[in-house]
């Protein structure tokens, strides 16, 4: 059987630090390994549209960004299928019949959807499409027989309604659609990054996300303003590393490279770690050390984005190709979809009998 | 503007003379008035689907039957277009969209939904399909911008909720889609024929039904058969003709040359009516008269559908130029929808801008 990645963002914002470690890194590994016949990276802009409807002009503007923020991470247009899942009518179809084999119930149980509609403050006025999403998942998964699905713990869910689908089809109908699996990023610290101020998610209105696209001033300026440990208030004082913003950021950037490069007099994070606790380690030297990490981290994605800039009817032109690759792939699960439902009936010459 | 038509029926059964008397009656009036321009008359399988999710067979078998009853009612494939839902994959895909405008609150709201979900025993196990079939339907009405949807009484509160999501569409995306009107039966007795056992509704699985397609015997044995007042019980009691189903018959089919014909003692129907009140006139007298009438009425039918059982293979014909047809035309308002929400990414002269 092949393998094949399917996964992609909502085009909501430009891309940060949060996704970068946690998925973007993973799927340019993932890329290189030689390890999967067929990759799909889906800008989800109809899904970003089921609670956006009336900023349809939002996720329009960002669906270059967030391509962009792809190509600059490592992404091969060579090796991935960029897409835009609007430009695959077919899986609306798919939406259309998996909707069946749920029910209203079972998707309300959703622990994914429970927490998004309470962070989304929709209570009851919940649009029908945001509480169908992850059924229109299940569709972007199996349009492509994605044997892998690169994501976030917190996506869990997501998949176990996704293999519920699998399940009920193929024994409704007969053997058809390809269960998936779960990859998740291999770094435990890369599981969720938290925002600068400490805050558990990186949001855009929160303003507390480093972009990719960030320059090198503003990542600084973000670096040292971040929270550290708020009971850490001399230098003498022991400081916490758990929970500690920088050193979550540092467990996620840095490498032992960037320790012999910027901290000589350290042999490794571990001996930074140990001073920090024991006191005696000031945080405006940790976040100076941090900032020398981000900017050698994000100085080659930030470089290869401008040079993607200079060039975006090229970028388009990946997007429509990769668009068409993806189109025709769910258009043949599709059609195998409706062979096992039986719902062909042009094409079936039993149809008359 | 055009005056256009939209309607339809689930293919889970072979049509019966509720269907004709509530609507298949009315659309040949309508077809054969030269008012309407275009006129598309739908076989809802992919929506009969949703609550059939199990049983395909059952849906792929009965379009062949619904079929027939069309064409043998006077449904003419010159001035209506008669298609299969699921051949028009652009519904499904305005579908999705229009799920983002609806609330989940707003759908369990609807009088039509929360009957149909009792009606169906579905209590917590609705399918999402199901749930989400008023804006299934608002797809179907709006893609071939309805003006004008015949339908029963109970179908008022999907036609509101049609026009609300022509109303959010428009104001969000702006002036786009075209607000529906619906037309209800002329008459009165025609609103909601009961079954020949006196229960509010026809049902295959009552057993309680005439079929358009049942032989002459079989509409005998069901006429002598049926419910009357059950308090008429010997001649000379005075009997009562509301709600007495023999009576809602022949409030529904019978007509004038009928009586002059099979009972020419009586002057008019009301005549009769006033015979059975104040008593002397017996329930097989009036339940022969219905049989004559009922004969007359459906014998045509019957044949005509007889003729076309001899071509099935044109039928194929007329369903596959029919949906050809109709996706031409659904494709139409897609792009114009899709254009009003400016995801035509591909087309858009704009979209680098």
């Amino acid at each position: 059987m092949k393998k094949i990645i399917l996964t992609g963002d909502r085009p909501t914002g430009r891309l940060h630090v949060g996704h970068y470690v946690g998925s973007l890194q993973e799927r340019v590994k993932l890329q290189n390994s030689g390890d999967y016949d067929e990759i799909y990276i889906m800008i989800a802009d109809a899904q970003a549209l089921t609670d956006n409807a009336e900023h349809p002009e939002k996720v329009r503007q960002n669906i270059m960004n967030v391509a962009l923020d792809y190509l600059a991470c490592g992404i091969d247009p060579a090796k991935s299928n960029i897409f835009i899942q609007s430009m695959v009518p077919e899986l609306t179809e798919l939406t259309f019949y998996y909707m069946n084999l749920v029910t209203v119930s079972r998707v309300q149980r959703n622990p994914t959807v429970k927490a998004e509609i309470q962070q989304r403050n929709f209570e009851a006025s919940i649009p029908v499409g945001f509480f169908c999403y992850p059924i229109s998942q299940a569709a972007d998964i199996t349009a492509f027989r994605a044997t892998t699905v690169p994501v976030g713990e917190d996506q869990l869910p997501m998949l176990e309604q996704c293999k519920e689908i699998v399940h009920k089809f193929n024994s409704v109908y007969g053997e058809t659609l390809t269960e998936p699996d779960i990859i998740l990023p291999s770094n435990k610290a890369c599981l969720r990054l938290p925002g600068i101020d400490g805050k558990a998610k990186m949001s855009k209105s929160l303003g507390n996300c480093i972009y990719l696209s960030d320059e090198a001033e503003d990542i600084k300026k973000k670096v040292m303003s971040m929270f550290t440990d708020p009971n850490h208030l001399r230098v003498e004082d022991p400081g916490q590393v758990e929970g500690n913003p920088v050193f979550i950021y540092l467990d996620a950037f840095c490498k032992q490279e960037y320790v012999d490069e910027f901290l000589p007099d350290y042999a490794n994070l571990e001996e930074l770690k140990e001073h920090y606790k024991r006191g005696g380690l000031g945080d405006v030297k940790v976040k100076k050390f941090l900032n020398n990490v981000m900017q050698a981290e994000l100085a080659p994605i930030r470089e290869r984005r401008k040079s993607w800039e200079k060039r975006l009817p090229d970028v388009y032109d990946i997007l429509k190709e990769g668009s068409k690759v993806a189109e025709a792939k769910a258009a043949e699960t599709l059609r195998d979809v409706k062979n096992s439902m039986k719902i062909n009936y042009f094409e079936d010459p039993d149809f008359l009998k």
